[in-house]
């Protein structure tokens, strides 16, 4: 058995983070890659995280690169790249600059890690995913989006905050996409098996659930400068560990639907079995009116911001 | 800080086993006890199991002892004493045995950790628990006994099994008894936060159901001589980490319940919130008739079975 | 990436616990394998061990089996079949019958995993697993035995107690074969980094060498039925994880010697870094006239037990 | 049993890291505090490092704040708080800023957390921690600072690469300060229990310690802006596990030596043995000539650093 190779495009925040995450629980050795212009900071991140090595006891090869030649024959992908929007910045703009970041990281991926499963960070995340997936040609279920996890952890936080009770004991699931079109499906919550509508009062979980909605707004306000990393690096951990572990995770995961739920051929927020493979199954599952009316509002969103990104190119 | 201090009172497969998971996640140092006529074979388990930890990393002083002063302020005792039914015994005298066995080793735990938290995996559990609440006299939320845990963990694996993905996305909670009087939730089965009903069809969920229900038969069917041990070492060893850690897990367990459900005084599987104080709070849930039904049916089951035991003792 | 496949033959305390250790570490999937003669016992323990996946949080396929059809490909093969030394049995007819039963499976071994790494833990063991390299006919590098980190992690733990320190900062080689042969090499054992000749009398560490080179005959007068088995499996555990993960490990193995040390073509006890192909290096020390005195005599003892080994078959 | 009480004073990078990886070894419950002026940006860590619970599996409260009232009754503070050092700051006014710093901290600590042991990160270190035990007045052995564990991670990092072996397996020790003051000792340098000197070749071996003298520096010129944090958080994070889980781990602190090494009241790093207490014992090993000379000088450099603090004050 070799080790799995894991690249990380992008080395800020999240993407170091991920880096710490992936290399902590051994997962494979990375790549940390970013543009030129970053000159050798993603080696100093790197070298800096090795250095934790012989405290922490894994032994993972992370080295720092502004080169994809580094990151050849990877088994999975993670992107991080993009830009944030700064003030004055218009949606567009954000959508253009980063749908271009990401074409041009794909190109490479394309050239260099064919047969690597892609998962996507970056924002907007819907739109990205979808333009990974159009840039590399791979298959749809070797490339997905980080979205879910990160949000079902939130609400998890927010339950066994509410409960007094150990995350370890919640369940959740919620579909759709971030923020506002995000669809919470009570019927898919639980603690210790038991649904949450029998331990929480449903006028204070909308509370939580609209925190939830919120929970990246609410760490950008706080922090005042920058935004989450601890929570979105360890979601994504977990998506490569499902990988390179062939954990076959049933968790939330931007995937791309075609006949599943009638999406169409866009990326949106479902269930997934994840594993080495990649995205190896869509669950459809049974929703109420009230859950297909909001999702449906998410799929037309993304809908709108893929045809938004196909106009600015 | 303290080390947490943790006797684990019987030294055969099950207490052995508790050991080594506890030992592995360094949660405290191990005394593990058995009767003066095992002579030295407590401290030959207790040194082997030392000797692995330089390998697996972890610091624990793991003693094996005939003597109970060596448990002194323990902050959890986890009782695994009692004899395993042999052919030709009936049921009765197991009970009383095992009746006796218990009485004495609670008789010493009052004495030298009057402040623990005392687990019983001892069969028959039911009576067991009951009889070291009486015998030691502690608060009920510091006695309580090992048993949904298990049954949920085995429940959970076959639930795994058959939808192919990762045990750590099935969630689930059973009630009751063990054995024939154990009670399904199905409202409280989910993966990936997905209620199980919408995944497995009722028949064969009833299937599996079933099979978890003689979980333990089909295991000493299996070995032929003695029966499942990992397994219900890993279960007590996770509740000793919820009161060592503190971690507030809901879980079930054999606990005491008085007004809770109605049950007047006996132990019985519910779900309760585990932390440092025992059991912190039991989860009273909003059952369906044939739920309540087949409840009733399991504490009818206990009661008898503790009129037995006074009867006999 | 696809899973690990570790194949552990022989289903008795050692095997079971080494499946334990690495299906506790999630270090691949698992199949425990032992003689007909034993039916399902096998698949019950591998079917208790898979139980306590949920509680614990590890994903891996653990089957039971008597059938090598099962492990066809396997990346890693403990061997650990054998019968122990019963009373009134002689050495050589230990060693001839545990020669047949080493011959017998390494013949199926060749047929379905021709690429696994091979590590033997039957005794006694530098014939036996000169016997898994004679059978297989595999590269010498691809076959090994488990002694040295057993013998070790003794030394260590025994230290650690001396010291009053963690065991994770002792550092210790041990090398030769097993028991009466064993050679301490004082110059390669330190704590914190600090030889322990600046912590530890010359005559206190002889009495803890000599512990350590009855580390097993303690085990076994302690527990009166049967012999250790925590730390044997932890020890070989430890270097399936150095296979699987790579870890170029450098740690004291049986290890075949052909120049280095003069040796000749034995197996005997010496420090290699173990990693995804077997052993990657074997290092060669400079020893102390003593030293080589004590090696020379281990070699010499391995020498005649393969002749032996040799004439009886 | 309660959870551990672990309060980081500074939530920058260094701080909010070591939060991460005591969280992450649910180590206990964690208190990140910062200034005033940082307003709501420890919440904000916090927060994050909270919403990675329920993918990371372990329960912790993180909280942040800019209160010490939150801090009371902590077991461990970590202390990480002072400014870096700016382009055209001349050391003196490094040291008398961050001196002021240190000390309006441990007036703090002093009334909130009479119990704890504080752990000194900030630089300059030695004079930190000396201004840590005068604020205070603590015994000696509860107040320590982190130096030697990050240098010693480094060179062992460096060490593993050179050879190409498992970090687990690097042994080293380093002693006295930082930079161009710390003392390497070869003899306490090993591999696998190997002596590194039969491994590496002294030119060599003189390159690396070289490298590892300046391992902070190569980090600062390697990201441009800012310094190296995932390895001092490391460090900083065993420091606190052997506290919090009274390990009695072997290693290398700032500790106040009085009679030790002829030391006289000052702060320098030496091997110690860390457990619940602090620094239970110091051990004083036999230095050649050379190393006592080496050692003298981070003795007098400390020295004299103390004294430049006390003129400033």
């Amino acid at each position: 058995m070799r080790r799995a190779k894991i690249s990380i495009i992008g080395a800020g925040n999240v993407g170091a983070t991920t880096a710490h995450w992936c290399a902590a629980a051994e997962l494979g050795d990375i790549v940390l890659v970013d543009i030129p212009q970053t000159e050798d900071m993603p080696k100093g991140k790197a070298l800096d995280l090795m250095q934790s090595s012989p405290v922490m006891g894994f032994d993972s090869n992370i080295v720092g690169t502004t080169s994809y030649d580094d990151t050849s024959g990877s088994d999975v992908v993670v992107i991080t790249a993009g830009i944030p929007r700064k003030p004055g910045m218009s949606r567009d703009d954000l959508l253009s600059t980063n749908a271009k970041i990401m074409a041009s990281v794909c190109e490479q991926i394309k050239k260099t890690s064919q047969h690597a499963v892609v998962i996507v960070v970056s924002n907007p995340l819907d739109a990205m995913v979808q333009k990974a997936l159009q840039v590399t040609g791979f298959e749809p279920s070797r490339v997905l989006g980080q979205a879910g996890v990160l949000d079902t952890a939130r609400y998890r936080t927010f339950l066994a905050m509410e409960l007094g009770v150990s995350v370890e004991d919640v369940s959740a699931l919620l579909m759709g996409g971030h923020g506002d079109t995000m669809v919470p499906i009570p019927s898919c919550t639980s603690v210790g098996g038991i649904p949450v509508q029998q331990l929480i009062e449903p006028a204070r979980l909308a509370e939580i659930v609209d925190r939830t909605r919120k929970g990246g707004a609410e760490i950008v306000s706080l922090l005042k400068t920058g935004s989450a990393y601890y929570a979105p690096a360890a979601a994504t951990a977990q998506m490569v560990e499902a990988v390179v572990r062939d954990k076959k995770r049933l968790i939330p995961c931007a995937a791309y639907c075609d006949k599943e739920y009638g999406v169409g051929g866009y990326y949106v927020g479902v269930p997934v079995v994840l594993g080495s493979s990649g995205v190896e199954k869509i669950i459809e599952l049974t929703l109420t009116n009230e859950e297909k009316t909001a999702f449906q509002k998410s799929v037309d969103a993304v809908k709108e911001l893929v045809a938004t990104m196909a106009k600015l190119s």
